[in-house]
């Protein structure tokens, strides 16, 4: 049998989807698991969207354009213009995704070797982007302590060698929720302009700000627009995960046109999921505002709730959906599979991500979990209640 | 400005889409174009698909598995059945079209620099896809002469070195229409097995083939299970190219799990689609009987009328919807922008694809062009009278 490459070899397995499996036998078990682990929001996806693929009157379903269709990219341009982000239509690629966004970009931008910063914790499949395109991650660390603001320029400097290629960002941040501020950002932007530098900005979770914070976009930094590469995606704006719609975005046309000639390889993006996602454009915005206040009564409850709990300290995020918590333990992956494996509190357990998955930095994140707030209060409410009572009963099982 | 990969530099242009300028502008001159330069069915798309998306009942777009829904690749089971394709669904990974298939198989297989040998002309994107995944193509020319039979096994020997690592077939072909015989199958199964090479096969036309001819899958070649990879795709088989639902299928535990790596980096293919492809395997059986009989008759009508005009030839396919022409010109490249650029036949020109990028020989294909015989028989009518006046104004021009 021939060997698979070094590649697959290397390719992590998600850290997320890894604890599955045990997920399963507890539920064989009749245990009732609440996801905590996961960025799968339980709110509607918005009836617009879901009517305009209901209702789409088609009888050949045809390759789109590889770039998208283009009524929906330029209506893209009138979302973006009210965050204050001025796009053209040839400035969008649409992308199976913002996973797909973010390996053309990779693909575009980086040779094999070339090093990208990141601050970490950061989204764990970056990791696997970065294997599929042969990229390097250069972690530096950002600390519960600050929230996980950005950390100081000086420590991207001390990381920067002649291979350094990029920075990426994520922002608001999953997994931490932070909000990137205004100075943090034209800080990266001198740093990206002396070393001539590609920065690299997830920032699906804009519609999620709160606290009257302000959400600035890299696209928004007047003078490295050649270096700027936007990464978005509307699984979560429009809670539709499963429809595989995002985007990559820049004003630099050599990126772009190099970035067509991957999307063209692949033809089109999805053509339901584009139908609903330009229909999607014309929500009423009373749906974001009642899905923002919903987040919100989410997020005040879970802080609350865990750093009511002995040893356990959550920073409140500004964004997102997610926290990343410290709690009482040693190992946060063994922590998060007892949970699912021997744990159970009135037939009840709850699913958290070990933060680890987040960090590159070896033994990084041990004693962190990454928290999904994406269930009802009710919901949120039990499986805090797990939470405490499964950490009383570790520390006990620790001490004996 | 920071630089773009060298990746993104050698990246290929689509050879389909590059005339894509010059059919605009045509199109803006009211010219009607006749197009048999894309594998875009005008067939339509199976109402079990449609309906099923208009029927989903769904108020949260959620991820699917990674692999795709299991109810999906379980049901998938039965239909690979039907053509003697015994198969588990972890044997299969659903996949955003057969171009992500392509991909992931590449990345799952290949080492950067690895060679992997495909007879030429091949499916243009083959190229891309090698290009993104750092794999070099050793191409051996397949003749107009055989009808663009397998080259003989001596051929693929000569250019064998220690870092070939695979062959890659489409069997019925694009852009030939060839199928291949099972002797040719088999005595790629001893060379497969002499030097433990992976053997990639995209197979998306097997509802294609004419004549009573056999289709033979790669996975039905007994003792190299473990070195076969099916490569799939719904876009031909449905006429549903826009869904992007795909597959990629292996008996190699190894394999599909370090694919699935892949796969759940990306999280998981679209959903709208699979919930249409799931339907449309309950597609009555007169819906391919009929798409079959149209196709077949298209056939006919293009192989003769193209071998009446002078100095053409075209041998007859016995499968997929295409043929390969040789034609009494000096470049196909410039010939077909020609078409677009310059020649109209009462307000109508047609449009080809340059065989030549096809091939990845240089200099091959230079005589011939790509037809897609995507159109019914009326506009292939024209189309085909509109090629043989082209033909005579571009002898009179080349003669002048």
């Amino acid at each position: 049998m021939p060997a698979i490459s070094h590649k697959a070899k290397a390719m992590p397995a998600s850290p997320i989807r890894k604890l599955m499996p045990f997920a399963e036998a507890a539920k064989k078990r009749g245990t009732k698991i609440y996801h905590l682990n996961i960025g799968q929001p339980d709110i509607e996806t918005p009836e617009t969207f879901l009517n305009a693929v209901k209702n789409w009157d088609v009888k050949v379903i045809e390759y789109s354009p590889s770039a998208g269709n283009e009524s929906y990219r330029k209506k893209l341009c009138g979302y973006y213009k009210e965050y204050d982000i001025n796009l053209e239509a040839s400035d969008i690629i649409i992308t199976c995704g913002g996973s797909e966004a973010i390996s053309i970009a990779m693909m575009t931008c980086f040779n094999p070797g070339d090093e990208i910063i990141i601050p970490e914790p950061f989204y764990a499949n970056y990791n696997g982007f970065s294997c599929a395109a042969n990229v390097v991650i250069k972690p530096i660390i950002s600390t519960i302590d600050t929230g996980f603001a950005l950390p100081p320029i000086e420590e991207f400097e001390k990381v920067i060698t002649p291979k350094t290629k990029g920075i990426m960002i994520c922002n608001p941040g999953n997994p931490t929720g932070y909000l990137y501020t205004k100075s943090e950002l034209e800080a990266l932007k001198i740093l990206v302009k002396k070393y001539d530098l590609f920065l690299l900005s997830d920032e699906v979770y804009r519609e999620f700000c709160y606290d009257g914070k302000e959400y600035v976009s890299v696209m928004q930094l007047e003078g490295i627009e050649d270096n700027v590469i936007l990464l978005d995606s509307i699984s979560k704006r429009y809670s539709a995960c499963g429809a595989r719609i995002g985007a990559m975005i820049s004003k630099n046309k050599e990126i772009m046109k190099s970035a067509l000639k991957f999307a063209q390889a692949r033809l089109s993006p999805p053509s339901y999921a584009q139908v609903g996602a330009e229909a999607a454009l014309d929500t009423p915005k009373s749906y974001f505002k009642n899905v923002k206040t919903e987040y919100i009564a989410r997020r005040d409850y879970v802080i609350e709730a865990l750093n009511k709990i002995p040893g356990v300290y959550c920073p409140k995020p500004s964004g997102a959906f997610y926290c990343i918590a410290k709690l009482p333990i040693d190992d946060s992956d063994k922590f998060c599979q007892w949970l699912l494996e021997e744990f159970s509190y009135n037939t009840q357990t709850v699913m958290l991500a070990p933060a680890t998955g987040f960090y590159s930095t070896p033994g990084a994140g041990k004693n962190e979990v990454r928290i999904a707030y994406v269930l009802k209060i009710e919901d949120l409410k039990s499986a805090m209640t797990c939470l405490e009572e499964a950490l009383k009963q570790y520390s006990l099982k620790a001490s004996n």
